[in-house]
């Protein structure tokens, strides 16, 4: 933990910048960063870093040898070429201290129905304390929580004793591909802080995620049994009943996981989209539903593909469209592992005091059931990964909103974690 | 009947002028005039009319007063203004017979994904005797069959003895507004035929029609729960098995019908359109179905209206999405009345011995479980309304085909009855 005149200072600078700290979260909730189009938003954050110094590195998923990697996740619907990272480097010249990688995601799922929101979904409106907007919670909180404690570093007249790279990336919402992107340009620390939205907590464990397409598609049947339900629509349903039971099975073998036994069902099944058919008045002959299914930490992605796809077929045999026209599976986005951050890392500790001399109080640890970045850090690189950060609510649904007050808090928060995982050395 | 001399001379002009048939057919299903895009065939009609010295009307919806008509039914998402009718005209200077009307629409229904069709949809591919693609059957062939029946008694010689009006319109498959317009415009005469695609029979009755949109929009409840179909998709599923649950009621009830009695239920419900969600690791928030079902002649549109509205309502009730989010029920389509062609009018008279003479055996009738555009004519503005058609395939479907032989034999009745209807004069 820092000594008390350097918390003092670094409070006294994270509360002085405030006020353009919401300014700069107002400015990034109000890109409308969906998939695809996060372009804008990784020029917007170019052109912050380097206007204050930082050695910038811009580059898209296609600069890197992504498809070669295992872990890589596909990529339909979007160009990789089109998909930017940003990493923002202070590089110190006589390091010390712990180098670290600060990473938060600028991607932002669909906002819905707008006229579902009170306030406009790229408003960026603030009201009673609150931020209200798509991403002002999940994760652009978190993102303004790192440059700025950064910011408030410098405010305060010290540089970090280690390097730091501050990332933000694409594709967490869908499949991990821009963290992935930036370990793949070579980028490496001691440790790793994702400040997702955790509430203060520290994520201890989460899950898998796996997306796929239930493609339905044939001849239908003739019309004189359309009621009985073989039509493309219906066999659809068909084949989601079957994955609901599946869940369940897999929910039952849950029970006796060693960190997610006190969670109901950890594995959560959504049928998110569909779409199926062209006519009121034709059988559907097509029928599309993009799902999100999740596994434990410690299952293998393949084994539980598999898995699917059995239901799936297992599925089809008994419907009257669908033995007659075999679904597909395409595996369209995430095929990420779950991952488990062991207790009892340096990293953790220094948190953990950071946490304590911000807030006052004791960090907790969460058992998450979706996924988040951490995993290719923690997995596959070998690095402590950390995921901690704001207290907001409404992640992917309406009024999606952060907590002004306990954004600041969080940001001295991971101000007093550089300070002490880096060390710190005076502004030269 | 006409005599066997003047017979065969439509039968040699209807043989004479095939192959122009068979192309001007293939130039008509080459146009893809699906809803709110007919506009280019009705022009393509416009001036083939014209050149043969018909006179020519056309006319939009808009340019009539549609909507204070009790029995025109909703449109949405297509503009009334750009729905465009044609009513090519002959007039006879000094009539001794009776007039008619031949109606024919040229809306198309949607092709499905192109890459499941043996032939491009488009495309009036001709092989083995048949034609192929989206209306060759439903029903450009009609709209062929009695272009060409007067082709042929000009080509004989002849003028029909009465006014004939040949009607191209748009809104069959959808609304039947395209029909009502041209009635609204003011045409009439003392029968219509509509040359549907019905292999040579006569439609003795045809149910009714209506359209909806189930609409569900709301905010879902906790994704903890998400798993016991708390979502928008599987709630709009919910209300579709409601619905599959009314319509069994229907045709339980439809077993004591008079013309439907002998039709294993003739109510046919259909989800054909669906839509929902935006993101596949979002609970969906939405979902939209669009929906077809059936009614029996003699059944009121407003009280199956109410009746549908209460099924959805109920069902409502006990779905945890739903009953903190009720649906919506728009009627966006067809609020069309069934319709029952009674036996024994002159003009049906007369087209069967017309049908005997071309194909040399008695004309059979049918009981059609969908809906056509005779009911205006037959219901509301009292005229004779016989739907009789050539033969084909796939109506709604892929390979959608019409038999040619069929349909030159078709052209020849049709010819054959107006000659006997409306009666013949030497060509002047």
């Amino acid at each position: 933990m820092p000594d008390k005149t350097t918390l003092q200072q670094l409070s006294a600078a994270v509360e002085a910048n405030f006020e353009e700290q919401v300014r700069f979260l107002a400015d990034i909730v109000r890109h409308p960063s969906l998939r695809g189009r996060e372009a804008p938003l990784q020029d917007h954050m170019y052109r912050w870093f380097a206007g204050r110094g930082y050695a910038v590195d811009r580059f898209s998923i296609a600069d890197v040898r992504l498809q070669e990697h295992p872990k890589a996740s596909p990529m339909v619907d979007v160009d990789p070429a089109g998909s930017f990272q940003v990493v923002a480097s202070r590089r110190c010249a006589s390091p010390t201290g712990r180098s670290l990688i600060l990473q938060g995601h600028i991607d932002v799922v669909p906002e819905g129905p707008a006229e579902m929101w009170t306030f406009p979904p790229y408003g960026g409106t603030v009201k009673d304390g609150w931020m209200y907007g798509r991403g002002a919670h999940d994760m652009k909180s978190g993102v303004s929580a790192m440059c700025f404690a950064l910011e408030a570093i410098r405010a305060a007249g010290y540089a970090p004793a280690a390097d730091v790279h501050l990332q933000t990336v694409t594709e967490e919402e869908s499949t991990g591909n821009g963290a992935l992107a930036t370990l793949l340009r070579g980028y490496r620390a001691d440790a790793c802080l994702i400040p997702e939205p955790t509430g203060g907590t520290i994520t201890r464990a989460h899950t898998g995620t796996m997306w796929f397409r239930l493609r339905v598609r044939g001849v239908p049947v003739h019309v004189a049994v359309a009621q009985s339900g073989s039509n493309a629509i219906m066999s659809a349903y068909h084949l989601i009943l079957a994955l609901q039971e599946h869940t369940k099975r897999l929910n039952e073998a849950a029970k006796t996981d060693k960190w997610y036994e006190g969670t109901p069902d950890p594995i959560k099944f959504n049928p998110g989209i569909i779409r199926g058919g062209d006519w009121a008045s034709s059988t559907p002959a097509w029928c599309e539903v993009d799902c999100r299914l999740g596994l434990l930490p410690g299952q293998d992605v393949a084994t539980q593909q598999r898995a699917v796809e059995k239901a799936v077929a297992e599925a089809a045999r008994t419907d009257n469209f669908l033995s007659n026209n075999p679904p597909e599976v395409v595996w369209h986005g995430f095929l990420a592992d779950g991952f488990v951050q062991e207790p009892g890392s340096e990293a953790e500790a220094v948190l953990a005091e950071a946490h304590r001399a911000a807030f006052g109080e004791e960090m907790g640890a969460r058992i998450s059931t979706a996924v988040n970045d951490t995993r290719f850090y923690g997995l596959y690189f070998g690095m402590p990964a950390l995921c901690y950060g704001p207290k907001g609510e409404g992640a992917h649904g309406f009024d999606e909103r952060t907590n002004l007050e306990h954004l600041k808090t969080t940001t001295l928060s991971i101000a007093a974690f550089v300070a002490d995982w880096c060390g710190l050395q005076p502004l030269s």
